[in-house]
């Protein structure tokens, strides 16, 4: 019996049958990232259905020396939950354990598995007049692991925090088969370094996270959605300033685009309609929230902050959604934004972020140099202004081939795009993460302390390179 | 020339005259902790000037094998900042480096020096319209890099949260002698392991933080502070799920304290008044808060707040700061207390937290159950409801004689407390940290993979164990 036989049938013996497969039917699909970017092999899918299982599971590889590559919804965007091409390892997929165990309105929490997905504990938060306040593109398919594992963000982060700011408690199985269980939440706890925090946006390098305990908050009670053609993207950061001067905590997300963009969800979907009658450089999508109706009326609110803004002279035009069905209209087109550009053809896209004052300057600076410079490319930058974290993409020039662009062209863009973000103070991994995508930029462009300290925790943390091997932490040994 | 000789001449011609002392007079007040329960030895204190000499004294440290303990305003209440009374080590001052390196009204954020006091801070904001929204009985030497090496609290956690939830950014000299920089505050960035959450709270024990960016809040434009007295402590937990519900963001302080605990206040201070009229066996203290006017008025937000409070029948009495004079005055109870308390004799205090929904039962369990072990004691429990954490104190016996009750007694007292607060899913250390003096009794109590993992992660960061030894992390080898 061959090594990969003992362990299939050590592993078999501990999962089950519905535990572990070899069927290339059932295993392919879970090898490619879901943007086709990475294809990997593996020895086998495992989808272990308990905690103990999974630290069972954790011990048989260290026996066997088997990589583990985590997996959650494989919703991620760097090629994270993708294995290599060697075939050594396993996809570990968390989708079996998706069991809530333990759901208090009261105290707005809730104890789940890793493999619950958003869009589940979404509707069971609305269910009980709460919300969970992270939400993004591939909410049906990705799972609370998978968030926490890649601190994922969202149009929410403005108010709300990102994915870590969510987290109360985590259990998480080690490299050498232990578990750690923080799952009570103490709102405060000093006892020694808070190694939740270290978990939380290591990609499954560190450990595996089985499950976690978040914060819900209460269901919304009113809101009020903005939109705004603004002459020029620096005015936009002064109609935040505003609004978080005049909304306060009742500020919940920021968003611009281009008109560039506008134009091309226009384009791409003939049921959406621009807001406002004349086209502008650039648009505020500006949303206010608010949990009770104590606070007052927020569209008065909204009204009052337009009425500043115009009067400091931040607006071309504005208008409030009048309703929830014009509101959602409102959000349409920013949710349509990724689907449109895709339509337009090849681009390289980046995740962005530079510390929040400087990124109109970022972008006023950058999309000319990379546009002078790779002729042809048009670079548009839209998103999350409020966070400092545009998405910035570089359109093909017309006619380029799809496929060959990327590999011809594509990496001295995103060279040069991540030289100026790191000139600017920014982070070339905003939402995203490094996965196996960034790996090579992360090595050129972080600072060698940070490196130093992270290959330092992983080594200490998971000796034998078992988890995740090829993914955020580079030059290992 | 001796090696510590040796030692001292480099660190002299390092750092100056100013910047190292053997001095036993200028030494002494820094070897003993401020509440006079720890006294260590020293070769000598070391008061750097900028973060390169920190740097460079850290190298010399590690070439002479000589032991750090970091220090910043000596407030600490867990002997963090002692030294040992091997007399090996020096004491690291963070005090000279107290320079504000920026500070951007904008955008509401500050970046200094370690060594920069609460205080200090507090009048920086409150210049400019803003508010560093953390506040604590020490301030007026509380240093930021102590606040941050300790993870503190204090009473405004409840919405603010502690100060992992203020730091933006930092900067830390390693053990290797490196500079570790993610001193610019971006919303959004994973690049990896975040490193500065490992950093806050580690007590020194990892790095020593030169410097942090703070995030800054509006100051208040108005706020409303409650007095309620109650039949029960489980009373007080409905009152604040219900001031949650009603005033949302709004809520900004939570407090609670039983009649023994004012009866002492108004005892030791003849100019406090009770707020009401009778006494009640609890009384909490609410305080709500906004940064704008346009949310409404909050003094009819509270005026609601209590018409429905009563009508739920959770209040026996209640009243409203009529203005800002008696505002302070309630609070003056609150901030009396420690005072107070002290001048009843000789106790033991517990620093401790439950889940927040947990805390009124686990009080009302263990208080009798302390009283009922250890006869004569009194047990009080007070603080921050708010936050699942109260400053749980055993009054020693009528005639107890101070110094002897706590050896004789005190140690069976904690340890009864704390395996309590274990059983309950708590901590034994809320607020404070762990220090020199919970070690032993987190060993006792911690889970074992958390201790396991601590001291993986301290082993790979500090191999030499040059960082504040003896502290935070037990049975290092």
């Amino acid at each position: 019996m061959t090594q990969t036989d003992a362990f299939l049938d050590a592993a078999r013996h501990l999962l089950g049958e519905r535990g572990i497969t070899t069927d290339a039917e059932l295993v392919s699909p879970w090898l490619t990232d879901w943007r086709g970017r990475y294809t990997g092999k593996a020895r086998a899918l495992a989808s272990p259905a308990s905690v103990q299982e999974v630290a069972g599971l954790v011990n048989l590889c260290r026996k066997f020396g088997v990589p583990i590559v985590p997996q959650g919804g494989n919703s991620g965007m760097s090629g994270g939950a993708t294995p290599d091409d060697s075939g050594d390892a396993i996809v570990l997929s968390l989708r079996r354990m998706n069991s809530v165990r333990k759901f208090d309105s009261e105290a707005k929490q809730i104890t789940c598995d890793a493999g619950l997905i958003l869009q589940a504990l979404h509707e069971m938060a609305e269910a009980k007049n709460l919300r969970f306040p992270l939400t993004l593109g591939g909410k049906g398919s990705a799972t609370i692991g998978g968030l926490i594992s890649t601190n994922a963000g969202g149009t929410q982060v403005l108010r709300h925090g990102s994915m870590r700011a969510q987290v109360l408690g985590i259990e998480a199985v080690m490299a050498d088969g232990t578990v750690f269980d923080s799952l009570t939440p103490l709102k405060k706890d000093n006892r020694g370094f808070d190694l939740k925090q270290l978990l939380i946006g290591s990609e499954g390098t560190l450990g595996i996270i089985t499950g976690a305990t978040l914060r819900l908050v209460p269901a919304l009670a009113q809101r009020a959605v903005l939109w705004a053609g603004l002459g020029e993207l620096r005015d936009a950061r002064k109609l935040l300033l505003h609004a978080e001067q005049i909304a306060g905590d009742a500020l919940e997300g920021f968003e611009v685009l281009p008109h560039h963009t506008l134009a091309s969800v226009l384009d791409h979907n003939p049921a959406a309609r621009s807001p406002l009658q004349a086209d502008h450089a650039w648009y505020a999508l500006v949303e206010l929230a608010a949990d009770t109706s104590a606070g007052g009326n927020l569209s008065a609110l909204a009204e009052h902050l337009l009425e500043e803004a115009f009067s400091a002279g931040l607006l071309e035009d504005a208008t409030i959604a009048a309703n929830e069905t014009q509101a959602e209209q409102f959000w349409a087109i920013r949710d349509g934004v990724s689907a449109a550009e895709r339509a337009l053809g090849p681009a390289m896209q980046h995740d962005i972020s530079v510390p929040v004052a400087r990124m109109a300057d970022f972008v006023v600076e950058t999309v000319p140099k990379v546009e002078a410079k790779f002729p042809g490319t048009r670079a548009v930058a839209f998103g999350h202004l409020g966070d400092g974290n545009v998405h910035f993409h570089v359109l093909a020039p017309k006619g380029a081939q799809s496929g060959v662009w990327e590999l011809e062209e594509g990496k001295a863009i995103s060279g040069l795009v991540h030289d100026q973000v790191t000139s600017w103070g920014g982070s070339i991994s905003a939402e995203h993460g490094i996965g196996q995508m960034k790996l090579d930029e992360l090595a050129r462009l972080a600072d060698p302390v940070h490196l130093a300290i992270m290959r330092r925790v992983k080594q200490a943390l998971d000796p034998d390179h078992l988890l995740n091997p090829g993914k955020l932490v580079p030059d290992l040994d």
